[in-house]
């Protein structure tokens, strides 16, 4: 049981616990900007004071990249251990024109904050710090050992964690780890991710002429790096959305019945993603429904292109070069180093004649599968329950947590996705937003877990 | 026969000519640039000077726009009239740090003036008032009558001259165009162009989700328009580089036998190619050279083309919109009011389902094609010969210059382009150049085409 007075202290302290989190989202911690660097340490240092003041013994773990924070309460035997994880870096803004308010100067409007991390994650991972503070300042002796460790390095694909995780197993070793960095299923229904994407970003750069050329002086007479990158791009998916890579389904573990049963009683609508996306339709490989694609299935997209002059009007020029930002979505058992490989392979054995072309693995994520009937597992459903009032539906997701298979893998421990966020959260994009009620139960449900763990056998 | 003194005036006035020359170009006529408002005025105004002093009824004609410069002599019955057509305008200097010299303090250098403007079209269109001059000096009739105006928005996109033509011409009236806008076709050989590229430019926009959305979260449930917008230009050519719209080679007038022996006698090189592009190799449509496909052949380019994170490194988004910009080069007989409605068309019929599609045509420009075997070519050919040393070559150009288009339909008179500049003069770019004798022997060409014209029957 929860101690009466954790919970008494969260519904008490709603106002200060959204000042601190205005003070957090202020700090603007793009790590994909080298000209945010400072920025970055002002958001470690911002999290290591307060995590100080709340008797954790913090250190700031300084690496050639971006600084770990790493707090943990005094660790007793025969009890056990949380280890919680988030990342307190954020996503560039742009297109900045199109936000309705300044993404780092937090606006609070009808039960919702905007701001660029709210959601993603600084909203999430702080939430479990609040759930600690309500033990701290009501005298409750917190029944598990907790660990913390943030990152600075989430969204521009940073090694330091990775390194860190399994360079020192033994000190991140634990019973559990807590992500909080994916989402309910909808505003009614709390939800624990069992399985995630993994990921192989590529970059693909082709280069023509030494300049841009006049197009009416060269133009038909030397290739179009602009017209050849998208006779790439057009020849990695079939009419079918089925990737053309060779041997990119190999190793694919097709849906179970049971999980294709359960994704299809979330009733999930063609005008719910209509809603969700604001796309003219639901579009993707043929034979699997959204949830189905948006889940388990591998894609292959499109994250930028650009080439030649992108201004407004008419440039009559043949462009110099053309890149391409293209990722795949992995599943379960595809390898990202072997698909990246093809990947590899495949574009240039497809780009036409006249070019130099160069491709580049930027960076990749493992999938994860977690045993959705672990004891573990159990006390963080019901920590949700707690915690949002209803009990949580078992989902998966499109997106990928590189760090929780490295967790996997290195610390032999299962990884609980208890995401407090909402599916349109708009995290990536202009106007991303967290719903203070969210974040409130978010609280709750950690400060629930700290007890709930305690007893799991 | 051309007047013995007037050749041997020119001879022997060259310092002088040089010398009004560097004046005409110490004036910064920059159109591009607001701020140099008051130096068009200056240039237009040296110009009626001018040509006042040589006798010839001169008028500023204002406008809206930059003044147009016109000046004539005497139009008698019975005898040819010749019309001349230049720009004073300039281009702007930027880069400036790229510039070894200053470029509106003109540099004199083994043979070469640097300056801008000084081939294009400063110096130039200067040849024919100096060839006027050296019969006026003289004392010998001109035997044809001469009309010239000089616009000063050639370098701006500015309409006056378009609109001046089109509304006046019986004023302008006359049996032949001449336009010293274009270049030889190299140090060794004069040329005379006869054909210009047109133009259709297009813009494609696709727009799938309302905005960027995570990767991640939507990757494979909804159509991504950035591999949208590569599956559309995909489609726009073959792997052979033929262009795939709907009758888009209905109208095009095949090369003769005698343009492509002309073409191959050049011996435009792959070498060449490589050297002036700075590209990998030769590519273009299949069974034609490459000097076919740039001055003969329509071609469909990407000028520019953008979705999404254009950033450095990755950033996991289905893009919001993707936009491509497309022009079409086109040959003559090609309509390009024809040619753009079908290209709306076919990238309508060919967009992948789930976006909203707009395709625009920004502008277009007739192509030209001006018989070879006129009588006026030929006389404009023989006073090359004579000027140069050499007869010309007939050669067509890739690029459009549109008021050629508007005097051949206004006027109903052919146009003989007599280039006097160099291919590597650096038109448009630092280190502008002319060739000290390619001036004198300009010059000389235009006084010997006042006598040929004058015995065209």
């Amino acid at each position: 049981m929860t101690s009466q007075k954790v919970i008494d202290y969260l519904s008490s302290n709603q106002d200060k616990h959204l000042d601190d989190l205005v003070e957090f989202l202020k700090i603007p911690s793009i790590s994909a900007i080298a000209s945010h660097h400072d920025d970055i340490e002002k958001a470690a240092l911002f999290l290591e004071s307060e995590l100080s003041s709340l008797n954790l013994k913090t250190e700031i773990i300084r690496t050639e990249g971006n600084p770990l924070v790493y707090a943990e309460t005094e660790q007793l035997e025969n009890r056990k251990t949380l280890l919680f994880y988030g990342h307190y870096d954020v996503q560039p803004t742009d297109p900045l024109e199109l936000w309705n308010s300044e993404p780092f100067n937090p606006l609070i409007k009808d039960g919702i904050i905007y701001a660029r991390g709210s959601s993603d994650d600084k909203g999430q991972l702080y939430s479990h710090l609040k759930a600690v503070e309500a033990y701290v300042k009501t005298g409750t002796p917190i029944p598990v050992n907790i660990k913390m460790i943030f990152e600075g390095e989430e969204e521009c694909g940073g090694h330091t964690i990775y390194e860190y995780t399994e360079n020192n197993p033994d000190k991140l070793k634990c019973d559990a780890v807590i992500v909080s960095d994916t989402s309910l299923y909808n505003e009614d229904t709390p939800a624990i991710c069992y399985s995630l994407k993994g990921l192989a970003f590529m970059e693909i750069r082709v280069k023509g002429p030494s300049q841009d050329l006049h197009s009416g002086s060269y133009g038909g007479t030397v290739q179009n790096p602009g017209n050849a990158i998208c006779e790439i791009v057009a020849n990695l998916k079939d009419t079918n959305s089925r990737v053309l890579i060779p041997g990119f389904y190999d190793d694919v573990i097709e849906l179970e019945e049971d999980e294709r049963a359960s994704f299809k009683s979330l009733n999930y609508t063609e005008d719910t993603l209509r809603a969700d996306t604001g796309s003219p339709g639901p579009f993707g490989e043929k034979g699997y429904t959204t949830l189905e694609r948006m889940w388990a299935r591998p894609t292959c997209d499109v994250n930028g292109i650009f080439s030649g002059y992108t201004g407004e009007g008419a440039k009559t020029i043949i462009p110099s070069t053309a890149t391409a930002k293209v990722s795949m979505r992995l599943v379960p058992n595809q390898d990202p180093d072997k698909i990246a490989s093809s990947f590899i392979s495949y574009v240039k054995s497809i780009c036409p004649p006249g070019l130099d072309i160069e491709v580049e693995n930027l960076h990749n994520a493992q999938s994860v599968m977690v045993p959705r009937n672990g004891a573990m597992m159990k006390a963080g459903a019901n920590a949700m329950e707690a915690g949002f009032g209803k009990y949580p539906v078992f989902i998966r997701e499109g997106g990928s947590i590189p760090i929780v298979g490295t967790f996997q893998s290195s610390l032999k421990a299962p990884v609980l996705l208890l995401g407090y966020g909402l599916p349109n959260d708009n995290i990536h994009s202009p106007n991303e937003k967290y719903h203070l009620d969210n974040y409130y139960k978010g609280i709750l449900t950690t400060a629930h877990l700290l007890s709930f763990a305690s007893t799991v056998e």
